[in-house]
């Protein structure tokens, strides 16, 4: 990982200032792109303007992708139609150049398509643009090295050297039969290890794994780690070959969504960072709190529903956040569990029951040890004058833990059955909603309970 | 991915059950090896021991490395040394041999290596048992092809056609000079693209990403991410390549780690999944739970000091769920803010003032919104009657916020600053003390205008 210095910093600053374009070109064909996208983050505008334009398109383009979503729009901003297509898309993959075309407003997008010169590329992007963006079809790039089966080894390595001309990097070759149909891969590696005058048919691997283009991201990403593939190939309905997905972008994937699936639970609403302004953070958060202070003035209604309760012994309101944190936290790991199986793929739907049944059996064992040590707690601490307090304590604690572990569990496989991203019901919603359920299970024990010894 | 119908199930079951190792071997030949550890999930073991003794060694040991841990260690268990030596372990890279040699007891171990014929193997794998798990050194091989710089290009083709004999997958050729220092990377693309008869230093691209053995595995990960790689090569402190990391093991990492994260944020104390026993699930999980009953047992105490300020006004009581459950909210928001900065390299330490100021501004905002609106509802709710406790309540909760806020922060920051993992701060953690300091600081607040509008 790249570090600046404040003392390279200012370095640079130096040199621009200077507008010393030989000693920033020196600097720049050092960096990565990357890395010059990281540089910019610390510098002003105006800075970053006058490294722009000394870089070559290519390189430009690859720093436009590095940069942070914000500042590329900044930048795009400022910039005529014609020269984003020229400048930036013509020299990014497909896969690359429809993301920044997504960013983009619709009356944009229609300006930039009808300026890039390349038809073929043009028509790859306006394709790929009808992709949903959570499917293979929306991940995938249409740069590939594409050869046909009957063709012999060295005619293919003709047509590699032709294909590969502007291509970054490679790694297998797909082979398609006349129809265009994915037929097999060839690993770079078997052109170099395995020279050879026979039909591609022959050396090829024959059964390639590949997703349709309407499979869902996270199956995508299931398939890469379990076959630790590179690159995948993408087919249409009826097997057609139609582009490739790569693992750079797989690998962003699996941060960004296991990433997200944090965040929600932690009450996070939108994906922020630590760089966001001060209200970008407040208005991802406020939501959740807001919920959540309903939530707590819902608590107010019921235990104002309990309050005679509450003044024939008013220790009882000494627990009230025991029973609460404790059906929180409760339902917060269960909901983790679940999200985290779905996620990941070790968890299958089919097996739902199974999984309730698991959870009753955690929960009793929990809720048992729990409550059975509360229990002991108060009869040293509070004595037989609390003998009902003592009693409705442990017994709500028991009936909470149990509740919380099977509807934590219940509702995010509830959500995924109805096609709904399970992680949104992790986190705070679990746990105020299990806050408010302790509540009204400790009132209502102990009220009877009250209203049983009282009698 | 491969969903294995209760069909096809059924239809294998059939095959072992009349020892049919003709058609069996006809079934396992279609299936990938992660499809076959898979399909064993759902045998039991004398139906998994029929179907292991078909495959041929390369592939079983491959089917090895995808088993669940667990699987895996019963397996072995049963098998002699030399056996796992020969049948495994030979047929391994030298980081996954690595990873199976590091789960047995250290007996075990020494009597496996011991068992090894290929000297030079055994040699690496005693080298790569020395690293720390979770450095570069610990996830790195040593299969990679080498090259010198000096090499012609011819000569470094038939070299490949060499060392490559039995590798896997290859994407890149490493080139060092005499004294075995990476000089630069020679991707397979240019070998087949631009065939040259120069000498491989003409043709090489310079100064490839490296890492040195001991840089942690989180740094390894955002360099692959940030650079788009498949492999990077590993040197040791004077720049000799040692080996090398296939993106892979890094996104497992990547994938692991953020798992890791999010289940401690949610209160697990171990790496838990839905098809562990219940005994597991319980013991990754209680850990938190009792800590939370104690953090509940310590609120009761707090609650108890100040039982003369409730019973004045037992309205009071009904406000405590609020004023808890909105601390652990926030609390939960800003340090799993900061624990994703900081395993993501998004956030760096040396901005940790400016990131506590940041989230005082953020808390500040949240209470300032919170308290106006819960002031507003008990004001028209509770009436004139009520106006300590109106004030209070949002005095309590502006302060919560805001403490929650900062306090989130700051102890994620700290964690990192001491090398303890900052992950081990979020969730309950957090959200315990924030509910203790959050009571107190209620109850404080409550007395003192209780008795100033008393007295």
């Amino acid at each position: 990982m790249k570090e600046y210095t404040p003392e390279y910093l200012e370095h640079i600053r130096q040199i621009i200032a200077e507008r010393n374009e030989e000693a920033a070109r020196t600097e720049l064909a050092d960096l990565h792109p990357a890395d010059i996208a990281e540089l910019y983050q610390q510098l002003d505008l105006e800075e970053e303007e006058f490294l722009y334009k000394l870089l070559d398109d290519e390189i430009a383009a690859d720093v436009l992708m590095e940069l942070d979503e914000d500042d590329r729009r900044k930048l795009l901003k400022e910039m005529p139609a014609e020269e984003i297509a020229r400048q930036f898309i013509e020299n990014l993959d497909t896969d690359d150049a429809v993301d920044i075309i997504q960013e983009l407003d619709e009356e944009d997008r229609d300006k930039i398509l009808s300026h890039i010169d390349d038809v073929e590329q043009a028509g790859d992007i306006i394709d790929l643009l009808k992709y949903d963006e959570d499917t293979a079809g929306g991940l995938m790039g249409t740069e590939m090295i594409v050869v046909n089966e009957n063709w012999s080894m060295p005619e293919c390595i003709k047509q590699m050297r032709m294909q590969a001309e502007d291509m970054d990097a490679i790694y297998n070759v797909y082979v398609v039969d006349n129809d265009y149909r994915l037929r097999g891969i060839l690993p770079l590696k078997t052109l170099i290890t395995h020279p050879s005058v026979s039909k591609i048919r022959h050396v090829m691997e024959e059964n390639p794994a590949s997703v349709k283009t309407d499979t869902p991201i996270d199956d995508v990403a299931i398939d890469f780690e379990k076959y630790d593939l590179v690159a995948m190939p993408v087919v249409d309905s009826i097997g057609r070959l139609v582009g490739r997905i790569t693992v750079d972008d797989v690998m962003d994937q699996v941060r960004e969504s296991t990433e997200r699936d944090y965040q929600l639970a932690s009450g996070l609403s939108s994906d922020v960072e630590t760089s966001d302004t001060i209200f970008t953070q407040t208005k991802a958060r406020l939501p959740w709190l807001l919920i959540g202070m309903l939530g707590g003035i819902g608590n107010s209604l019921i235990l104002g529903n309990f309050e005679e309760g509450l003044s024939v012994d008013p220790t009882l309101a000494l627990f009230i956040p025991l029973i609460g944190g404790t059906g929180g936290n409760v339902g917060t790991q269960s909901s983790a569990i679940v999200v985290q199986g779905l996620a990941n793929g070790s968890l299958d739907l089919r097996r739902s029951g199974r999984q309730l049944l698991k959870e009753l059996g955690v929960g009793l064992i929990n809720g048992l040890i729990i409550s059975l040590l509360v229990l002991t707690y108060n009869v040293m601490k509070l004595g037989p004058g609390h003998y009902s307090t003592t009693m409705a304590v442990s017994l709500s604690l028991m009936s909470v833990v149990i509740f919380a572990s099977v509807f934590g569990t219940f509702v995010p496989l509830t959500l995924e059955k109805f096609k709904i991203d399970p992680a949104l019901a992790t986190g705070p919603f679990i746990s105020i909603t299990n806050d408010i359920i302790g509540m009204l299970i400790y009132m209502v024990i102990s009220s009877a309970l009250i209203i049983h010894f009282a009698g």
